[in-house]
């Protein structure tokens, strides 16, 4: 708590990520004006979720077979989280989905220069550390840093074709291990780091949440960009700063085609009328 | 067996995780007051362990696809465990969840200065190590401290909305290994590691249990809070700790959120009830 | 963007590998004109595809029990690639294929010796880097390399009878690690690396794509031959080179036969006339 | 062979572990005449196995989602063993079972002591090794350690509530390899291992398989115990011992109840009559 | 292409290993005479496989879980390996054989000694490395060896009762990598470990092949013994030679009983009677 050799974090979105196969089988064998109830259903409820202030959600085609469908969650809190989990769950096109992983996590802006600085002001004013004075000057400070990123803290889902999710961890190797360095050199790797995603500014909107406490890898990366090369680039060149190269570890990497919530019918009818189909499967 | 290079543990609770997929397709497809009563025969089994002094159980809500549903199950002592496991086997709801991770393990507490404190009482009483009267002396101190921690030991289930597992190892890598360190090493590293713990007394309840022998990790710790974000900052926090940064190894992460036995039903309702669903999916 | 560390690379094709298990069981039980029919589908679309000047398509039937059937997908980037992508889902045959796998990916060569030429060139034109004419400068002797490669870049999928498909990395060890290397050493191992490629010349054709940011390898290599030993000799000969001995990472081997989209009804029904089929197999 | 270098073993049993999940769901769906007569039929074949003189066989009701029944097999012979597996495998009550996992293995006792005594003793006899008086003198001495070790080797399985079974390796890591090191050290660190072991002798029996050759891991250890906490102390206490600290690397666990072939009618049954099962469960 | 840093490898049968699940289920539903039909339709094409001196085939009963039958194939070539494959999925057995894995490699002999002779022997004729007579020279030497070795190059599979499969690979580890070790290293470890292998002639027939391109390892063994201790004792005592200890990195073992063609309607039906079955069993 407020320990001296560990970043604060501010916190915002709760984040779920699922990824779903979609059972083309099934769904084509539905009725057709049963699977336009089902995707109205489905469709009004994401438009509310994508509108609604307390919540976001984005629909990504993605592109290979890891899975069909990705639906990014944002919600205010873990409460709000769960109840939408459960509201998607109970719609009738779940029955069409078979979801393959998940990612829980929490939307974070980690504050390297500024902790730094926090603790640098307090040791100024000569504050017993740990003291009721010392936490609330630190509260104080902590919150106008909150105030200052509003914005960036609760920013909806950025708008753009392109889609990338990986979960990642800072290495904790026998030799090389980030938990390890020192205060001065994690801030110090970090700056560094920032300064080549500032380079692609314009052309990513990267979302960084923290999931230590709630799932397994440390870290979720989402990008967003207009133009899929820009994911390749951006995320070759990181490989070669030394905060990447000497203490990240990736995790499976997603990507696909956002679309707005009001393509969903079209994106389950586009693999559900082919031709030969008219006569029903034998199964 | 009382090898001073190995500290003591002091054991209680049998306790049994099991994470599920609830079956949300078959589950609403039956008839109503068949889920009814169902959900009832399990709240009342349930409601029975959870109150039951020599048993506790609670239910968790999981977030993501790992799972839907988690029972956190304790008994006193393996018999009783297995007898549990059975009995909510036989339940009609078991025929709806599909077990996807278990972990077996005993609630513990690890003595790293007792067993040093006990060694040193016995050696200063000059009597001759693995003797009957050696043996005698040390059954009683250990046998004090149990009466000191009882509470701890025999705890119930903490009533919190918020809930976190994971299981983990201590490293034993080729240059950093946690069992080639010497006993007050270790003990230093766990009085640090405690220290980091305490500071967050109030704000989070942890249980930790060992299953060396039992489960495929070394120990289980379960978190209990009523903010999630307390489960994020404690344990980033403590990856910065050295008992933690060069020896922990941690295992998947599950997170939810408890509710009470009484809250079953409308758990399964939840989303069982779709709008859509009046005429039977086809399947 | 335009690191002096870091090669540039030529970007080309979108390419989707899918891999699935072929139902045969399923397959059978279809009325013989009804699998006709669908075969038919299906080669017309496949066909389509594979003349097409703005996709490619090849066939590999695979042997062992990885898979039964391989698609290589090329598109015009990944909005054609995702629209070619739900097109093959929805045919009527792919209800009788069950994904395995997928691998996404980009055409690419990876520019060592021509990025550090162009760095060069701009330094001697003592252009500011990153100005606006650095940057148009950079972006002409780009286009420069990118016309020159025109034919490697956008060549077709090589019609040659053997199939090898593996992904890898450039290994991030504690000790070796490719990313911390300076450009002029991993410069010097790519050009010997290459000398061994070239050896083979004639022997196989070799489709290098980059995945970073889209699948969870670095790269994808494709293999294709006209004798099956010449991948095992090359890729044996390879792992001695340093590049690959040091520093090469690779995932799993796919290795099959390309076949024409004429042949796919005959693929199909290869395993689908059993003589004692006549009878409907008992379920 | 007789390779001073390498301890020689003493071989017994042909054991085969196998893992079960139990079809809860169908097998309720039974009638109960029939699912007594299948329940009868799988135990007079496991009361013949278990009584019969070339075989063994111990039934455990496993605890946690990992399987539900573990069957230890015990054969003399591969023949023997593959014949039961068989039989097994045309119980009825193989419908009901799912296998999870297995293991192959041989009950041996590794000579490190004896080895090194009888390469000596032949050393001093002038023998010159390799030789057919060499061998014919190995052999006798071999034959004299299998005499002596005869009810430890031919031992029947021991019939202790509590069990607990874990493959492990011995660790051919980079640095440290337990397979580089001298026959000397190698023989110190299991002595001292073994001191350890025999310290809790009378709480827990231990059996030894060697899986070289037939399964994933090096060996196998069963271990028996009329306290399940017998198994987590020892296993802890072994953990700081060097031979388990630097070189064992350890597989899965899995624990449970040994119960006998009398009560596995009353396993089967436990789970089988719900009290809201009257009507048959919708599907 | 003759690297004077690898060693040649002959190269002769193509192989395909192939495990399967045997669904007992299903086929003990199928009336006794249509098992009958289906058991000797597979039994036909196994013997003319087994038959063919184009082709060779192996059933092995798998002992444990990992699968009931393994079908090792030979054939000359990958299209005769990839119409063989087909042809087996055509059986009617196929039906009830799930696919469990599959391994493809080529038999080779691993030419470190006659290798380094062939390069000694064309530098001592002076003749242009890599020149057109310099490649005949090496043709007609690397010819020779071929001939020299037909018999083992060519020899059909071993009829041994016990058998036993693992695929390999040289470590490339960090500090301990194969591919990094000079010609002169790798070819004294490859003696001294082929000594230990000669010292169990006559006790075990062993097939290596070659996977390097076509599959996950580099190298798959197959050994044939009439006892399968000689499996433990060989592996074992191998794991102690430097090759092995330092530089061998070990696939999954399986294990099991070969068994004649003629015997596979005996095989299928073993598990296929049970006494109780006489009615359908309750699905």
């Amino acid at each position: 708590m407020r320990n001296p050799d560990v970043n604060e974090t501010l916190d915002s979105w709760s984040i779920l990520h699922r990824l779903y196969a979609f059972d083309r089988r099934r769904w084509a064998a539905l009725a057709a004006d049963r699977r336009a109830a089902v995707a109205q259903e489905a469709q009004a409820c994401f438009a509310q979720l994508a509108e609604d202030q307390d919540h976001d959600l984005a629909p990504v085609q993605v592109l290979g077979t890891k899975g069909d469908l990705l639906l990014v969650h944002y919600a205010r809190g873990f409460e709000a989280l769960a109840e939408t989990e459960m509201r998607v769950d109970a719609l009738a096109l779940n029955d069409y989905l078979t979801p393959r992983s998940s990612y829980v996590s929490v939307l974070e802006l980690g504050l390297y220069d500024a902790s730094a600085k926090i603790h640098a002001r307090l040791r100024e004013r000569e504050l017993t550390p740990y003291s009721p004075d010392w936490h609330q000057a630190f509260d104080e400070l902590l919150a106008r840093q909150a105030e200052g990123a509003s914005a960036r803290l609760w920013g909806r889902i950025p708008r753009r074709r392109y889609y990338c999710f990986y979960p990642m961890n800072k290495r904790r190797g026998e030799q090389v291990n980030w938990y390890a360095l020192s205060y001065d050199e994690r801030q110090a790797l970090m700056r560094d780091h920032g300064t080549i995603g500032r380079s692609y500014h314009g052309h990513v909107t990267q979302v960084i949440s923290g999931s230590t406490g709630f799932d397994d890898w440390e870290w979720g990366v989402d990008l967003y960009a207009d133009d899929p090369l820009t994911f390749k680039h951006l995320i070759y060149e990181l490989r070669f700063d030394r905060a990447s190269a000497l203490y990240a570890e990736f995790g499976p990497f997603t990507t696909g085609l956002q679309f707005s919530v009001d393509e969903l019918p079209a994106f389950l009818e586009a693999s559900a009328v082919p031709r030969l189909r008219s006569q029903p499967a034998a199964v």
